[in-house]
């Protein structure tokens, strides 16, 4: 049996990714009911609807191979091939009327990733990759952009509040890198670093469908991710992230969380 | 004479605050240049030939009115009719790729604000408004949710990062307050505001065409905007704002800060 071509996989990832356009805008901004989950985020008809679309569209292809989302939990992990389902990241900007929500859709090939999507139904935008191929913005090749020194540097931290009450310390180093520092939340900051529009990233307390699906849309484009220890990103990670446009960018980042 | 009615000035300010779009989206996610000014904020040339466009409008059709510009400053000050420009509120977003930067307009009357808008460009969206007249989202009447208690409210606070490091205790009782709490940025949660889908806003340091701008929309919308002791905004505030939907959340707010 020939075995299907990374190709193919790309082509339906976005395919399945960008069903979520629909579900998502319906809800948008209309009076659905907020319910809280057991940690007390929120979740919505429109992340259930969204994943269970996507869940639907992986299984009518791809019968055999394994899922794992944010709503529905997880399904054949055994597998060579699994997905990785974020119906909705950036819930609290969905049930704001902020149009900076993604849908995540990643595909681990024995563990490791091998495509990421991060799509913005409200912005009508689509960034997908994968290390060996290149990553795309609506079809059109994105690379982060690799010649910005550090002092120039624009660099995106999300869950700034959390990590000020944790780890001050680690905040207090990194607002002294680079040139711009941006409070920021969720999937875009990733986005805008393979699109070439920003240098660095740092995250925090993040769940493998958070991180999993944005490693091929940075790889991609030519950046670097990993743990805050430098380790790739797996199943089993911590959920802090540094994703950086350069070496250099990524050594800064990654001695300062140290 | 007859005075000219505040529609007039309401649709004038309507088409002088959307010449912002073609100027900020031909050059959004281009190579410009960014230099910084004096307090090291980013400026390029998209601010600057957006305020030049907003100003030539303006004195196209008020000559005899002031103007009050982020950029090019302000002119004839002394009289009854002055609008303040704000060309590109968010100039962190602008430069790194992010729609949600917002060109903002006022027109003050005897130094009170009259009218106010918040155009965004990169979504196409135009928030106006004026107490007396209400507010408007591309044209369909918009309002504030009063009917949402303290305890389920969805709260932004802008510039929390400078804010935890001047007043860690304020933001500490900030985090505790609502259902939702969000570190926000620039003029959008304003407009979020205005439309219903947020409950308050916190902000600091700003200046007056950052905050003179959004007093119409919110008032416009039902919505209360003050300083931190309360007092309504003038050209002579202190840069810090609470706009709430509701009494209850604006007294809460109030009193957090206090």
């Amino acid at each position: 049996v020939n075995p299907t071509p990374v190709t193919t996989f790309l082509a339906a990832a976005e395919e399945i990714a960008t069903c979520a356009t629909r579900i998502t805008l319906e809800h948008f901004r209309t009076g659905f009911a907020v319910e809280r989950k057991a940690d007390a985020s929120p979740v919505t008809i429109a992340d259930r609807a969204t994943e269970a679309a996507l869940r639907a569209a992986i299984a009518e292809r791809f019968p055999e191979h394994g899922i794992l989302g944010e709503e529905y939990g997880s399904e054949n992990m055994d597998r060579d091939f699994v997905w990785i389902i974020d119906p909705i990241d950036g819930t609290k900007s969905f049930i704001s009327g902020v149009p900076l929500f993604g849908t995540l859709l990643g595909l681990l090939q024995a563990g490791k990733p091998l495509i990421g999507a991060i799509h913005m139904p409200g912005l009508g935008e689509t960034f997908i990759g994968t290390k060996a191929g290149g990553s795309t913005l609506n079809g059109t090749p994105i690379h982060c952009r690799q010649s910005v020194a550090l002092e120039d540097a624009f660099l995106c931290y999300n869950e700034l509040p959390t990590m000020l009450r944790v780890a001050p310390e680690t905040v207090g180093k990194l607002m002294k890198l680079g040139r711009y520092q941006r409070s920021t939340n969720d999937c875009y900051p990733y986005a805008q670093l393979a699109a070439g529009w920003v240098d660095g990233v740092v995250d925090f307390d993040l769940q493998p469908y958070d991180y999993l699906p944005v490693v091929g849309v940075i790889e991609g484009a030519g950046g670097i991710i990993t743990d805050w220890q430098g380790r790739p990103l797996s199943l089993n990670s911590d959920g802090r992230v540094i994703a950086a446009a350069s070496p250099e960018i990524h050594a800064a980042l990654l001695a300062a969380v140290g």
